[in-house]
């Protein structure tokens, strides 16, 4: 038996999010499918991150114990060709028996694209927010160095399970200009559960003069009783990379 | 009565072309659709250009008459509201009414992406093709030079009627990089039927070193009995503007 850990990137927009469910097309269900078909016989893949329903991801990371008999690179390609055509696995690795793609992560680096428009465009909305009116850049960003640091982040999303902390600690973030599009990269050592969404809300309601970037402060200190308002829709957002410490 | 020049952009992926049909979902028809419920009484709009079943416009040109009492602007709105996600207009302008969304256009431009990689990439392939192995841009810019000028493209399409003239006049044709995809643009004055589609898959060939760049000139003089075999898939192709002369 060996281990195995994969890159995946699928297109969220067809899918109920990455954990699998009783009913509805999920990222852990598709794959837990092929690996049967290849003689995969455990209880559940882990997935480093539970992307939501929409969400997309270029980097999310998986692992399980699979009896194997050829190369990595044919394990990559017999799953490429039985996956569905909205996932597909970028790389396969054989890894250590103790790596576990969520339990060993370091790092979750989440991106969010957005642009400023009041006309809709069918060819960019899959994959990034349309919103109107404009978002100054400025107040995004000051804004995004809020976050940056160890904070209760209570305000910004719940916990996975239930009572369990709200404390998360912000390597980066940060907003950048590509092309018209306006994009959020934050970098984390876990993130609540819709917390990205939220905090990509936030700033742009921040960012469209809605609100004093002061409150930000009271928010970061974890005392408010109530979630922030709104959430950014999930197809904005993607899981871009998992981080794990150098072998 | 007034009559109107529309751009429209959509997303191609979900629809069985430009064209109204018996049955399916067309662009033509689904903008007939809201039009009629805004008062629209006509046999037809005018489309500029009629995409295939899956290619996508950022472009698209059409035309008709209307009996409407507010803005152009007032009308964008409307039909941005009622048109399906896939579709939107980007701009509605009032125009004189010899103005004929096909016959007054003189040229239209075309863009296919692809991208090189043996991976199959979800997050791309609405929207590009995905061609391994490796492209050589140079072997793809030899070729494209070739199609400048008139010729006969009888090797490269069939006329949309049957006995029409397979003579077109392309005024620009080459590849550029954009990151890491390729990227072809064409401008002619009109296009046969796939003819943009055989002429990528005949470039593509080219470029992985399939053919001999010399064979070019021979199906341009229009003497080949048989059409160029493949076409390139149409998630990669767009119509991306209809050019019209200054008023």
């Amino acid at each position: 038996m060996a281990h195995y850990k994969v890159i995946l990137a699928y297109d969220g927009s067809e899918f109920q999010g990455y954990q699998r469910q009783a009913t509805g097309r999920t990222i852990q269900g598709s794959v837990e499918q092929v690996l049967k078909s290849l003689g995969w016989r455990g209880k559940a893949i882990v997935g480093a991150g539970r992307t939501d329903a929409g969400v997309h991801a270029s980097g999310q990371v998986i692992s399980f114990d699979l009896e194997w008999n050829h190369s990595s690179l044919d394990l990559r390609n017999a799953l490429n060709g039985m996956l569905p055509a909205d996932i597909a696995a970028q790389s396969v690795e054989q890894v250590e028996a103790d790596f576990h793609a969520r339990r060993s992560a370091v790092a979750r680096r989440y991106r969010y694209r957005l642009f400023c428009s009041p006309i809709r465009d069918p060819l960019r909305e899959r994959y990034a927010w349309r919103v109107w009116p404009q978002v100054s850049m400025e107040a995004l960003n000051q804004v995004a160095s809020y976050f940056v640091g160890t904070h209760n982040f209570s305000s910004f999303g719940s916990p996975h399970k239930s009572g369990g902390s709200t404390i998360r600690n912000v390597m980066a973030s940060n907003w950048r200009n590509d092309r018209d599009e306006l994009v959020y990269e934050i970098l984390g050592n876990a993130f609540l559960y819709h917390m990205v969404r939220r905090l990509v809300v936030f700033q742009v309601d921040a960012g469209q003069g809605k609100l004093a970037s002061g409150s930000v402060l009271d928010l970061l200190e974890g005392t408010a009783e109530d979630l922030v308002q709104g959430l950014a829709p999930a197809n904005g957002l993607s899981l871009v990379e998992v981080v794990y410490p150098p072998v």
